[in-house]
C-alpha cells in the first residue's frame, strides 16, 4: 500500500529531544501509533516542487516531465551492512539515504524530482528514531530540491531503507557513462576516500578526525553538478559510489575506452592521511577505491571542462586484451578497486 | 550502485533443478559468484519493451512517456512477513512481487512500464533460489508487459524485495482514488478474501484447497482491466491490497463520500467457503478484509460499468459525523477491516 495523506494534530517539524536524548516516558514505538498514523506522520505538511503532479495518497505518484523522458533508479541502506546507528543519528540515516540517490540522477546529467521511500523496521523501533529519520530524509530532499512523492512501510527485523528517484533528462540531458572518447580528459567534483577514511576510524573504534566520520554518516554529493557538466558537454558521467577505479572501469568498459588516473592530481586531504597515518593503510586505497562520497567523475572533450571541475586523468583507446581498462600513472592497481557486497 | 549489464557464458533460463529438487553439489549461494556477476546474470539478455529508452547498466534507466506523466509507486516485500520460503517456491516470490505492483498502476488506469528491482538478501542464499525468483519476476513482468529497467543489490540478514514499478498516465488515466461521486455503482474486478483464505490454510498446516494457497503465492490481478475502466469512465479506482472494507474506506474517505457493499453480490467462492468452515472463520471476513488479492475496486456512473466487472455496492453521501463511511448491507462492520504492518 502507499502513502496515505491525512491531517493531523502534531505540528511538523515536531518540537522534540536531540537524538541520543529520548526524555523519560518517551519510549513510543511504531507498532504503539500503527502504519496509517506512521504514514500521515511521515507525509504531513510536505511541500512538492513543480513537477509533481500527485504526491503520497493515491496508488501511485504521477510527475511530470518536460521532454517526456523520466529518469529513474533505486538504492538500498540496510541497517548494519549501510549504517549502523550507534555510528550514525537518524537524522544522518534519512539524509544519506536522499543524498545517494540523488547523486545517481546528478550523475546523467539530470534534475531530480521526487523520491518513493521504501521504509522497512521492527515493530519495536523507537518513533523518535523515525521521526529524526524523517526529518532527514526532508531536510536532504529541500537541499537537492526533490519532493517525498510516494513510499511503502512495512515490518522487517532490520532497519532497510529502499529509496527510489525520478527524474527529468531535460535539454541537457542525458548523460550516459558509455559515451567517454579517446583524448577526453577526466575530472571529477565532489571529494573522494572521506567516507572511506571515516569508516576507517569508525571501525577502529575512532569518532575523528570528524571530517572524515561526517562524510561517512552523510556524503555531500555535488548537487548541481551534473547538469553543469552536461551543459558543458560532459562525454560520459558516473558517481563514484563504488571506489573512484572501480566506476571509473565500469564507464571505461561501456565506453570501449582506456582511462589513466593520475594519482597527485587528486591531491591528498590532511583527514584522509591521518586516517592512513593512525590505521596503517596507505591513503591513497581511500582515495582510489573507497565509495560512499558520491563525487562525479565525467568526461570532456579537451578545453570543456567547467571550472570547478579538476582534472585528474586521460581517456586512452580501448586497453589491449588483458590489460586493465583503468590504470594509475600508467600502471596497473595492485589490488581491490572496489566494494563488492557479497565478497 | 545499478544494475550492470554485461555479457556472460550461461543461457538464459537456464536449464537447472525444480524448485526443492536442487542435485547434489549444487549449493553455489550469492557469495560465490559476487554482486556483479549477479547483476549479469540478471539483466541478460532482458529484453525492454517500446517505452524504455534506456535499460539497465547506467546510473538511471530511462523510460518514455507519451504525455510526459510519468506514474511510479513502489512496493516490498520482505520474507517472514510477505512470504516464506517454505510455503512459496522462489518463482511464486519473484512473481508476486511484480504482480502487486503493477495492481497499483492497474488501478490508477494506466499503463505499466518498466520495474526497478531492489533486491537484498543473506550472503549464503542459494543461488538456485535466486535464480528461480529472476525467472519468476521475468515471467510475470512478460506477462504483465513490463521491462525489468534497472535496480539495486545489497546484502541483508533477510530477503527483501523492493520493486518501483513505473507507468504511463497514457490518454485514459489517471483515475485517481478521490473522484467517486454520490449514486456511483462500485464494481469489482478480480477475487477478493482467495490469497487470505489461503494464508489461512497455510498457517494451519494445510496445503490445501490448492486454489486459494496458489492465490497466496502468487495473486493474480486482472491486468489490462485498469485501462478498461479508466476507458469506460471509472471516476474513482483503487486495488485492493489491505482488503475491500479498508481500501474502500481510504477510497471513499480521500472522496469525501460513504460507501455501502452488498455482501451477497461478492458471492461465496466454494475454496474460501471451505477454509472458513475447516477454520472455524466466518468466509466473509476473508472476503471483506482479506487483502493481496489486488482485485480493482472502481466506481462508475450508473450505466458505465464494463463487462466482466461485478456491481458491489453504491455510492452515498459523506457519512454523518461519527459514522463508518464503509457499511455492509447498511450496517457498520464490526471488527477489523484490514491489515495493519504494525498492529
Amino acid at each position: 500500500m502507499n502513502h496515505t495523506a491525512s491531517s493531523g494534530r502534531t505540528p511538523w517539524p515536531f518540537p522534540g529531544p536531540q537524538p541520543g536524548e529520548e526524555p523519560p516516558g518517551a519510549r513510543q514505538t511504531i507498532a504503539d501509533i500503527g502504519e496509517f498514523e506512521l504514514i500521515a506522520q511521515i507525509t504531513r505538511g510536505l511541500s512538492q516542487n513543480d513537477q509533481v503532479e500527485l504526491g503520497p495518497g493515491d496508488d501511485a505518484a504521477i510527475i511530470h516531465t518536460r521532454g517526456g523522458r523520466t529518469l529513474c533508479s533505486v538504492d538500498i541502506l540496510v541497517e548494519g551492512v549501510h549504517f549502523r546507528r550507534d555510528w550514525s543519528s537518524a537524522m544522518d540515516v534519512g539524509r544519506k539515504a536522499v543524498a545517494v540517490n540523488v547523486a545517481d540522477i546528478e550523475a546523467m546529467g539530470a534534475r531530480p524530482i521526487g523520491i518513493l521511500m521504501g521504509f522497512s523496521a521492527p515493530a519495536d523501533l523507537s518513533l523518535t528514531w523515525v521521526r529524526y529519520f524523517i526529518q532527514g530524509v526532508r531536510e536532504e530532499c529541500d537541499r537537492a530540491g526533490v519532493s517525498l512523492i510516494g513510499g511503502d512501510i512495512t515490518k522487517a527485523r532490520d532497519i532497510t531503507i529502499s529509496i527510489t528517484i525520478l527524474g527529468d533528462a531535460g535539454p541537457e540531458g542525458p548523460v550516459l557513462r558509455s559515451g567517454a572518447r579517446p583524448g577526453d580528459l577526466v575530472a571529477l567534483k565532489g571529494r573522494v576516500g572521506w567516507a572511506a577514511a571515516g569508516l576507517a576510524a569508525l571501525s577502529k573504534g575512532f569518532r575523528t578526525p570528524k571530517a572524515v566520520v561526517e562524510a561517512q554518516q552523510v556524503p555531500q554529493p555535488p548537487y548541481g553538478a551534473g547538469r553543469e557538466a552536461a551543459r558543458a558537454g560532459a562525454s560520459a558521467m558516473i558517481d563514484v559510489s563504488d571506489g573512484l577505479l572501480a566506476d571509473l572501469g565500469h564507464m571505461a568498459q561501456l565506453s570501449g575506452v582506456s582511462i589513466d588516473v593520475h594519482r597527485s592530481a587528486l591531491g591528498m586531504p590532511e583527514p584522509v592521511r591521518s586516517v592512513g597515518q593512525a590505521t596503517g593503510v596507505d591513503p591513497y586505497v581511500f582515495l582510489l577505491t573507497g565509495g560512499e562520497d558520491h563525487a562525479l567523475a565525467a568526461t570532456f572533450p579537451p578545453g570543456a571542462v567547467p571550472a570547478g571541475w579538476t582534472v585528474i586523468g586521460t581517456v586512452g583507446e580501448a586497453p589491449a586484451s588483458g590489460q586493465q581498462a583503468v590504470t594509475v600513472d600508467g600502471r596497473a592497481w595492485e589490488g581491490q578497486q572496489g566494494y563488492d557486497h557479497f565478497h
